[in-house]
């Protein structure tokens, strides 16, 4: 299958701001300031894995009308602009003595206009990427400016994926489908599992990943003690459930989602462990649909999981996802979230077995207008069997 | 050669613990708080490439006698307790009301005691990992005690690394050294640049990379217009400059070299350029030794460069790495950083041709007793020509 066109056309980010500026208005915000990869990415297309690097901080002011103005480290100037953004504004950083605060200010004041309210991304899975101590002096040289939370704007826009964005994570999950089916040419009895996460990432790029932004799993009898470790350099045994959950990225979109192995018949309990995941996934799946909230999927799952016993405070089991690998929401009891055409997420069911190890396993949809799609091929219930 | 063991002994964490103890006493901090995932995994060893995802914050605190204390989501309690902290505190993350923030205020009032002060990086190259909402809860909870900047305490540890970290830097140069040398295997022209990157980070995992964190680049005629950019689909030409810089992972270091390639034989000023910058790294190495400045490396390149004309707001020429890509420090003529045995730095010269498009070239050295060693095999003079 011929991948999408990479990038986005300038009619996309129009719309993006157009939508952020009525939010904008609605919230009485003069400008939005953003310092993350993602929210920075999401207003110009500036696509770099430079962000490993955390020596710079990069800036984006978001102004109630007109293009968005870039206030970044010089080195970054011939890349953005080749974006559609056209005011990009400068400095050599690292900088010793004004690491672009200066500037930043200036600029912040100029678009915000006199008294006018600065919206900063501030609640739930953001953060602001600079130095506190330019922070400090930030809202020092910004007397007439209040800084004020963003009103949830950058949440409330990725929230909702466009067809092409869709079209980029579909791209990102065919590519691991795919390295999904070609585990048994090199996972087996006896082989090393760092080796086994090296091949797979290997394999995800021959398939078509730009990168591999996340890899995580493991090989243990029974389950396994948790979904977050990387490989260490134990030997795969008969009778270890092998898991492996990545997100790749495609053009700057993430899949996310994972494959149980049994290594060797799987024991009853991994059997029956891993068609209760299935069936659960499957369960929220039925009832994805626009108009529903996220805590419905919660409770289709957990009522196969626990029978609806899942106490107090159960973890979630499943999540959005797109420019990052975990997005806003959380599927959890708690989350009335009401599902949107163009909302993707994770289903992600956990299971804790007899002896205190657990499985989890995952796929990704699209919500459309009557209901929802996988964009993963969806596993079937028999665990897959590697000799 | 046999990579060197992963992990480290429980002393080098106790090394590490005494020498932060020591620093803290001096600045009169009663605790750090650390948020990041190198100043993190630097006192605990906690490894895990799930920091892709935003949305759990992490929390750790250093008290000024004892070992550190883990605030953690529950996910990560399981992969915490195979480190050498025994003290982990766990909510389950993501939480809509209180998403742990009364479990850290009360941990840190704790361990800071009444009135102690607690330290936060807070100068460049760090940024506070939390929504900037939850901070704010935090300092309204936090009334006795009074948060400060950590006396670049994280920085001053850091930047000095220890033999078993520089085996680990090396064994990832030696991964990437290996990967340049079979670069003429796929690189041609008429290739895809695209192409070329995948299959530059499945040779390197190949080689023994864990994962690839960076990998930016291009392939255009005279030189290139930045260093940053992720690759497109364009095809490579004869007369092209290939350039590819990367930073593969081993144990959690980074090593951050790139190769430049002439496409056919190169121009004259591609020839020159590359020699150049050759002579300007061998410049730098030359002067490199412990008690000499950072500037020193600076002008000793700059030397060669610009005949020490660069203007008054050059670019830095290499920096710091280790847990991560970049680090400090910078080498820029304000930077008076006295170098000590056991700094790890990249040696990064870069060169405007006419026409305006640049070329760099970098490599990476450790600082000895008496001078310093490449960790990178550095290139020849002459720029190596692919069919």
């Amino acid at each position: 299958m011929k991948p999408p066109e990479r990038g986005f056309p300038v009619s996309e980010y129009q719309a993006r701001l157009d939508r952020a500026q009525a939010l904008m208005k609605a919230a009485n915000l003069s400008a939005l300031f953003l310092t993350t990869e993602p929210e920075i990415r999401y207003f110009t297309g500036f696509l770099t894995r430079f962000w490993e690097s955390p020596t710079r901080p990069w800036y984006l002011v978001v102004p109630a009308t007109g293009k968005p103005v870039a206030v970044i480290p010089a080195i970054g100037s011939h890349l953005m602009s080749r974006t559609w953004v056209t005011d990009i504004r400068t400095w050599v950083s690292p900088h010793y003595t004004d690491d672009g605060i200066g500037l930043l200010a200036d600029t912040l004041a100029e678009v915000a206009g006199p008294d006018g309210n600065i919206g900063v991304p501030s609640s739930a899975e953001t953060h602001l990427r600079m130095p506190r101590a330019d922070w400090q002096r930030l809202t020092g040289l910004l007397k007439q400016n209040r800084l004020v939370p963003d009103a949830d704007i950058t949440r409330r826009l990725r929230i909702v994926k466009s067809p092409r964005e869709i079209d980029k994570i579909r791209t990102a999950c065919g590519v691991v489908d795919r390295a999904f089916s070609r585990v048994p040419e090199f996972a087996r009895t006896g082989e090393l599992l760092d080796r086994v996460f090296r091949r797979f990432q290997a394999l995800s790029l021959d398939e078509g990943a730009d990168w591999i932004g996340y890899l995580a799993g493991a090989a243990e009898s029974q389950g396994y003690g948790d979904v977050i470790s990387p490989a260490t350099s134990k030997k795969i045994q008969t009778g270890d459930v092998l898991m492996l959950d990545t997100g790749v990225v495609w053009d700057g979109y993430f899949c996310d989602f994972d494959r149980n192995f049994s290594i060797g018949p799987p024991t009853k309990a991994v059997k029956d462990a891993h068609a209760r995941l299935i069936d659960a996934t499957q369960a929220a799946f039925e009832v994805a649909r626009p108009g529903k909230t996220v805590a419905a999927l919660f409770h289709a799952m957990d009522a196969v999981l626990t029978g609806g016993n899942s106490g107090d405070e159960p973890g979630r089991l499943g999540h959005g996802l797109g420019m990052q690998l975990t997005e806003w929401p959380s599927i959890l009891p708690q989350d009335q979230t009401v599902m949107e055409e163009g909302m993707v997420l994770t289903l992600e069911p956990g299971f804790a077995l007899d002896g205190g190890k657990i499985m989890v396993h995952e796929e990704n949809i699209v919500f459309t207008d009557a209901g929802a799609e996988y964009l993963s091929t969806p596993a079937p219930r028999d665990i897959r069997v590697l000799d």
